[in-house]
């Protein structure tokens, strides 16, 4: 792991390292030594814990302000080093690291505000309607504890070390343990080294932001009593396995996962008419950015089986450069996910892709799409259903009386987001439905456009229904915050004993909710 | 089941009758018998759930006051019934079905006022600091669709069928399957027939509140894909159980139990001046409220080792009238885990209560205090640490130089509750560190009186770390709401597409928070 906070392992880059400091030899060496290490990891976690939770508002929000300056003012390097590991491009990443810099201050921003801490305050009662006098009771929420945030591979800045899930963590007021995603290690430990400096020069304490490599190192930091809770995002298959350990703990603790979506988009007849001219390049550029290597990349494309949109989305996928896959394990995975798909009878090519391998053991992949008609996706759901990571998408041919919410429930029941391109005025009770049923099966809504590009602000959600995500939670956006956070009330407590939040003379200023004397004869 | 609301099962009083309507006469008629059964309730939960969830908030608001109207009418047979299951007195159960009432009241207001959905908005912004235009975005939070609530045995109003956790689900929007708690079957059936009957005559649809009966029928409702969420309260061993069953399920639900707790009192040198002449029978007092079968019961007071409380503590106890315990069930594991503790080296028995069998084989027990040096609890903590379910509680003598804060860490670690009796005008800095030590380890910090007497308030926080609850989630006040929503954000929604509580007009007039176009520049 690499902790530039540390004295005591300087150079030590991972914990995985079989017996690299196992005492006991035993069967798993590598286990051993990477719980022995992360001991010390969470143990200067829960330290530092101790400290950042009694500090001021002003405070963090400040740290976070000089994260993302620190990533700023060395951001050509890092954006070099994220292109040289991940085969993103220069622009995307250049864009990926804005993002995670304005998600920093749209975070520090909440703290100073302190909405996030929910405050409520209960004025003494003695009418209290339950029949005794009712105490003064007020209630603020509070950070749980040390966290551990599994990285990304797609997103090497905004979804990893200083991404969403440790923005949202530190303003909660947690310490983190990062571990690291293996796509991108040098520029993880470069950004752990950068942020946790900044963090630290800021006034937060040693320890803060800390960083472990390996996968042992992972599940021993997500087992550890000293944790109280965690993210992740990636695939179905990990995420899965993380949140049942999670689940399983003696003291089990929250685990918040992103593991996969397909994000359909639904275009009715009337809506095919209205973007025609537009859908097959703004459905192809959504398909095939970043290499389709996005969680919210459109999977699926549901459209009137007389639409006639083979041509021009071959035509635009045709000329879709190839782009680099995030590793060669990336590029095996999808290759065999694409075969699979090409390999299943009733599918039907409309541009077929391929994926080069370079004298670099890299891979560079050009989109793949493929149309089905809606009974034989029925059919073959088996094999069909389960998201593609990379630039491939099916387009999927309805018959015009199709009931397109009941194909919703029955076929896209838990995704990150639905789109639906409706014509213009199609707001009837039909449409209603469906967007009632889009709404019930995914976190995002969309009424235009297209899922990729989730804009970081206070009224994002990006989280949905199993398997989009293991809780409802959204890891985007101001209100990931509460993931981090837990609730607490003091009853009869003098001033000083309470946290500043929740006295008197509210020091922070922070928006408070109160109940006073009497109201309770309403109830 | 008993579905008042159901024609097709109108004399079926339990799913576990072995082979009932079992189809394959398998090895295990009951469980495959109810969850037959149980599928037709959640059907029926789901096709509710479909219209509930559009109602005005001014609708639910009413029928949740038509609900505390019809358990108010019928008070007295109610509590009548509810003393011959329970052995509760009618004081107490006459106190508990008005704070069911009132409970009802507080979130038919949370409703109206319609703060819980957190409703935000995001103007267009063709500035955004992201570097592309952001599209107008309305969050809020809906209901998660029809959940689970396991009924408590020790609060047969207040924890079960129309209880906190059915008033904060159907105040979300969510339809409700209880699945009744075995020691009170008549009433829950009561209960049920009227609240349901008052719902749907004030507009709710029929299926809004259905009770399903035994283990099989609850395991069923609990792994029924139509369920989305479960609350619990009831004993560690069965709220593992669940937990872990509602984790495992293919789709994992949210499972929010209230599990244990042991509540502890400390009381400082300070504190017990301050404190001594009311503190032995407060102490017995809230010790042996409804004979100890309380979530919040102090089953540990920390006090100075030179404290002689013995004498006053026993004479408290000794005039406590015996009480019936819930049920022979709750009487012999009372009775086993008083034995055990007795058993133990170096507690010495402070007051010995007994537990007395009737001709009905009901049985009544008076309260037993017991001490303990600190040291031998820490030694004996395997066996004396658990939660003693009946009124029982321990005395724990500390030197006078011990490290509460220390002690809290190492034994009391997850509690619904903490409380610190403290000197007046003692709040330097090892007092507040203290105070910090209770909050990171319960979600309720009291620094007076006693923990048993839940306020039902905005302010309120029942739920606390591991073993508490399961999650720190409330299950008391309308911060409990949360537990039954999820975010949904709609992305350039035509006006007639939005839920109104998003729209411009905002037809419910509820609280909004708006981000303007240009604020980006200030992330």
């Amino acid at each position: 792991m690499t902790s530039p906070t540390s004295t005591s392992t300087p150079t030590s880059t991972s914990t995985s390292t079989p017996g690299s400091t196992s005492p006991g030899a035993g069967r798993h060496p590598g286990q051993d030594g990477a719980a022995l290490e992360v001991d010390s990891v969470v143990t200067r976690a829960q330290r530092a814990f101790d400290t950042l939770s009694l500090l001021e508002p002003g405070v963090v929000a400040a740290a976070l302000d000089a994260a993302a300056a620190a990533l700023g003012a060395d951001a050509e390097e890092l954006v070099a080093l994220a292109a040289s590991e991940t085969g993103l491009t220069i622009p995307r990443l250049t864009g990926e690291l804005r993002r995670t810099r304005v998600q920093l201050g749209l975070f520090a921003r909440t703290v100073e505000r302190g909405d996030h801490l929910d405050v409520r305050i209960d004025d003494p009662d003695p009418d209290f309607a339950l029949g005794v006098p009712r105490d003064d009771l007020r209630r603020l929420l509070v950070p749980v504890g040390p966290v551990v945030v599994f990285a990304a591979g797609n997103f090497p800045f905004a979804f990893s070390v200083a991404g969403g899930d440790t923005a949202a963590a530190l303003a909660a007021g947690c310490t983190v343990v990062v571990k690291a995603h293996p796509g991108h290690p040098q520029l993880s430990r470069r950004v752990t080294e950068l942020v946790a400096t900044a963090l630290e020069g800021a006034g937060l304490p040693q320890g803060t932001l800390q960083l472990v490599e390996g996968q042992d190192a992972g599940v021993a930091a997500l087992r550890h009593p000293g944790i109280r809770a965690a993210s992740f995002t990636g695939s179905l298959r990990a995420g899965r396995l993380l949140a049942d350990l999670a689940a399983t703990r003696p003291d089990p603790i929250p685990f918040f996962g992103e593991l996969g979506s397909v994000n359909p988009v639904l275009v009715t007849a009337a809506g095919l008419e209205a973007t025609r001219s537009g859908l097959p390049t703004g459905f192809v550029t959504s398909v095939s950015g970043s290499a389709g290597q996005l969680c919210t990349k459109p999977g699926f494309l549901l459209v009137p089986d007389d639409a006639a949109l083979d041509e021009p989305i071959a035509n635009a996928a045709a000329a879709v450069h190839e782009h680099r896959l995030l590793s060669p394990g990336i590029a095996d995975g999808y290759e065999a996910r694409r075969d699979a798909i090409l390999g299943v009878d009733g599918v039907r090519t409309i541009h077929e892709g391929g994926v080069r391998r370079d004298d670099d053991e890299q891979a560079w992949a050009t989109p793949t799409i493929v149309g089905v008609p809606l009974d034989v996706l029925q059919v073959q759901r088996d094999t069909l259903l389960d998201e593609a990571f990379g630039p491939l998408s099916i387009v999927v041919d309805y018959p015009r009386d199709t009931d397109l919410s009941a194909v919703v429930t029955e076929l896209f029941p838990g995704n990150l987001t639905s789109t639906l391109h409706a014509g213009p005025g199609e707001t009837g009770a039909e449409v209603g439905r469906l967007v009632r049923t889009m709404a019930r099966t995914s976190g995002r809504v969309l009424l235009r456009g297209w899922p990729t590009g989730v804009a970081v602000t206070p009224a994002m959600q990006h989280g949905g229904p199993w398997p989009a995500t293991t809780t409802d939670a959204t890891s985007v956006g101001t209100a990931a915050i509460g993931r981090f956070l837990r609730g607490v009330a003091f009853q009869g407590a003098p001033q000083d004993l309470l946290p500043p939040a929740v006295r008197d003379a509210n020091p922070w200023s922070v928006a408070r909710s109160v109940s006073a004397a009497g109201e309770s004869a309403d109830w």
